[in-house]
């Protein structure tokens, strides 16, 4: 018998999952890169410059030595106690490694670990969360993941048991929630982030889609808030904060907040709290919330995707159903220790007094403030084309800038069958080497087209990026104008 | 609202599924764990001994140097150049490590790679299966996974749509597969491999086990074969996997192989073949036949679990279905690049003349022929106990072997409402403070009684292992005999 699996026989749920980040545009200019490599005067210019992807050491952000340094002495413990490592390595990376070492059992970095991380990591972590918030974290909250991705994937498969359960996610949203309740047979409840007012979170919104999902006979159990934004870069204000925990509270919701990018701000006037920091300020403790937060290695100044490593803090839930989350864990075994060790780090970087503090706080804040000027200037760009605006850069690694297409544009992506934003950011990509993603990959009011650029590329090749976008834009309104 | 989050309202999905590995005996040991450090008298046993999982390096099995070598000059090239390097790392570790890093785009061991891996790393793997099999092997076939286990999830979330489809599993078998089958709704077809016969895996026994399922109108798609064994510790024979290769070809079945002991065949008279390497000799090519093949870094010599490195080998789908595959590789963005980093150096480990070799193959040796020992050692302790046989163990890392437990036995586990396997096992950790898993974890014949142990604690402990097993078991049959 011929094999049996063809596209129609696989589960529709992974065909109809859709992850436009690493998408067609993406796709696309891999296919580019590889023609300019073998035949460098094949497009009119030289490099792929990708804005598609939060992944800042693929465009040539450093790794923060300290980390870097622990980890390297965590994977090869045999040469802590050589004379020449104290010259290859800063006295307090040496002393941080033994002191993970000593908290492994076994000192065993090649052992399975609990399935909810190191226990020694998780009680660095939860001090961290406790020094950060004000309010006590607790290390069995924790659950040590190969990036938050996972945790998101657990949360709903936990969640969601057909299509009749709906999880309220923001439009735009990363679309990892959305795939990701695609896979487990959800129903993506939306409500929309009003781009007037800077992609505010109106808790209005949030009620009338509960109202209606409600009406169709969803039984919505969870919503998704991503703070800072991804795609949208907005910092939420704690007044806001509040009135989405008291929402949650009356209307018994799960509250995901995806706050990975919890280090990514980047204007004076906004600042990061966590949703349980807001919550428990309200009085609100475990017995009255169900709150769970996901955060990640990847992102921050650190920016290290590569390591996979994050975790999520869940708070709220009985007994027997954190037994099930940790069985969830356990059939995974564990997520990589390196990306433990990693996590516990970015939650616990050198202090005051430390050797390395001096040169750590310099290349952290070189690169915060590296990303600040790279926002402001690409904001500043965008909003200086013909009929494109964006909002603020206020946190996370994007800006989601709109643009009014002409119709003679959307008809012209029409008549190709391709989505007004994928057409403009597919002509971008052909004629300039950008990549952009288009804003259908996030989801936007219908009718409104955006579209996601990274704030990462090397602030050195900001201007280059500025200059090909202003020309190719004026190309193509020109062309398309009425 | 009171949150709403209940045992009754998350997905039966999750409760249904059951992960024995880390179920009940572990939970129970960590506790007598804590119990004994806080009192070292309270039991008659100082230590807690792990033989319920495959974890070499939590019993004190040594990584090998050379990978962590390379690992740690990955994971801080800043220290490639200087000189003290040269004295604290051998010459090809380092050579080996910028190799590694010139195939990594931008050397950003800290980005997010392609989503199926460093294309470097995966040609090196293509290059080692290739010299393995002696058949071709497309680097484009090979995606990198955190270890195996999401490599599987990805299958069963590909192959399954509802409880009408059906995966043909071993029983025993490693309950990662009835795990991830419920957690994605589909139905386990089992087969049973015969213990009579070494734990054979009968064609007939298939065939039969398929017609079943098809009459109760299961379509089955896939059939997962565990070569070598695990729980079993069996190696098939090639003629056996011919004869598996033609049914899943007749049938039109995806044949799963968990391949990840490949490196750990204990006895001369077997060796290890690839099902790949099987179907292609018997001139079966992609179009012939879905082949997936799965491998780990957590098992071989290397033993290196905490790392969640490993790949899978996909053949034979067509390029819509691939594109599929990569999708959902995509929406987890990559594997950790330190796993991937290892899975390529696993595969491709020192060579003849390298500086690295004879201290490689003496580390390398010394952890197989001690495996080998301590299986032989337990073989024969299982068999000297009445009522107890075991297999050989010829592969992988564990003993199954049967029990036939005395009737006042199995009615005093009835009378506290515990399978009889576990209440053994739960008797044994009680007393002597070993750890088995029980054998109803794994599926067994119904009315047959089993335990996994695993030949992985430290050879000097396997003595005090044998004495308190089986000064136990002659207490046990005498408190039960008839």
């Amino acid at each position: 018998m011929a094999p049996q699996v063809t596209v129609d026989s696989i589960n529709p749920k992974v065909i109809e999952c859709q992850y436009a980040v690493r998408g067609e545009i993406v796709i696309l200019a891999q296919k580019l890169q590889q023609e300019i490599q073998a035949k460098p005067e094949a497009y009119p210019f030289q490099e792929i410059l990708y804005c598609n992807i939060g992944n800042p050491q693929s465009l040539g952000q450093k790794s923060i030595t300290f980390f870097r340094e622990v980890l390297a002495l965590c994977d090869h413990p045999a040469i802590l106690a050589k004379s020449e490592t104290q010259a290859l390595f800063s006295a307090d990376s040496i002393e941080r490694a033994r002191k993970i070492l000593d908290q492994i059992p076994g000192r065993a970095t090649g052992a399975y670990s609990h399935s909810q991380g190191i226990k020694g990591l998780r009680d660095t972590i939860a001090a961290a969360i406790e020094a950060r918030d004000g309010f006590p974290a607790d290390p069995n909250d924790i659950f040590m993941t190969d990036g938050a991705s996972p945790a998101v994937h657990m949360m709903m498969q936990l969640l969601i048991r057909s299509e009749k359960d709906g999880i309220l996610c923001p439009i735009p949203q990363y679309p990892l929630y959305s795939a990701s309740i695609a896979l487990h047979g959800g129903t993506l409840v939306p409500y929309y982030l009003d781009e007037a007012t800077g992609w505010g979170l109106e808790v209005s919104e949030l009620k009338k889609q509960l109202q209606e999902a409600k009406s169709n006979g969803i039984t919505v159990r969870a919503l998704v808030v991503i703070n800072p934004g991804n795609p949208t870069g907005q910092v939420l204000a704690e007044e806001n904060q509040k009135a989405i925990v008291e929402f949650c509270k009356e209307e018994g919701l799960v509250l995901l907040a995806d706050e990975v990018y919890q280090e990514n701000v980047y204007v004076p006037e906004k600042k990061f709290h966590s949703f349980k920091k807001v919550a428990r300020s309200m009085g609100y403790s475990e017995k009255d919330i169900h709150l769970v937060s996901f955060q990640s290695v990847s992102k921050g100044y650190y920016g290290e995707c590569g390591k996979r490593g994050g975790y999520m803090e869940v708070t709220g839930f009985g007994a027997d159903v954190r037994e099930h989350i940790y069985k969830l864990a356990s059939v995974n075994l564990c997520s990589n220790i390196t990306g433990q060790i990693l996590a516990s780090l970015v939650m616990s970087p050198p202090k005051v007094g430390d050797k390395s503090y001096e040169s750590y706080i310099a290349e952290r804040d070189g690169i915060l403030s590296s990303l600040a000027r790279r926002a402001k200037t690409l904001e500043d760009a965008f909003n200086k084309l013909e009929g494109i605006t964006c909002n603020k850069a206020e946190g996370a690694m994007y800006l989601f800038p709109r643009i009014n297409l002409p119709k003679k544009a959307i008809k012209a992506a029409e008549e190709v069958k391709t989505a007004p934003d994928l057409f403009y950011c597919r002509r971008l990509l052909n004629e300039t080497g950008i990549v952009f993603v288009p804003g259908s990959g996030f989801g936007q009011v219908p009718g409104t087209w955006h579209f996601r650029c990274t704030i990462l590329p090397q602030e050195e090749k900001i201007p280059a990026i500025v200059t090909r976008l202003t020309d190719f834009h004026k190309r193509f309104m020109d062309e398309f104008r009425e």
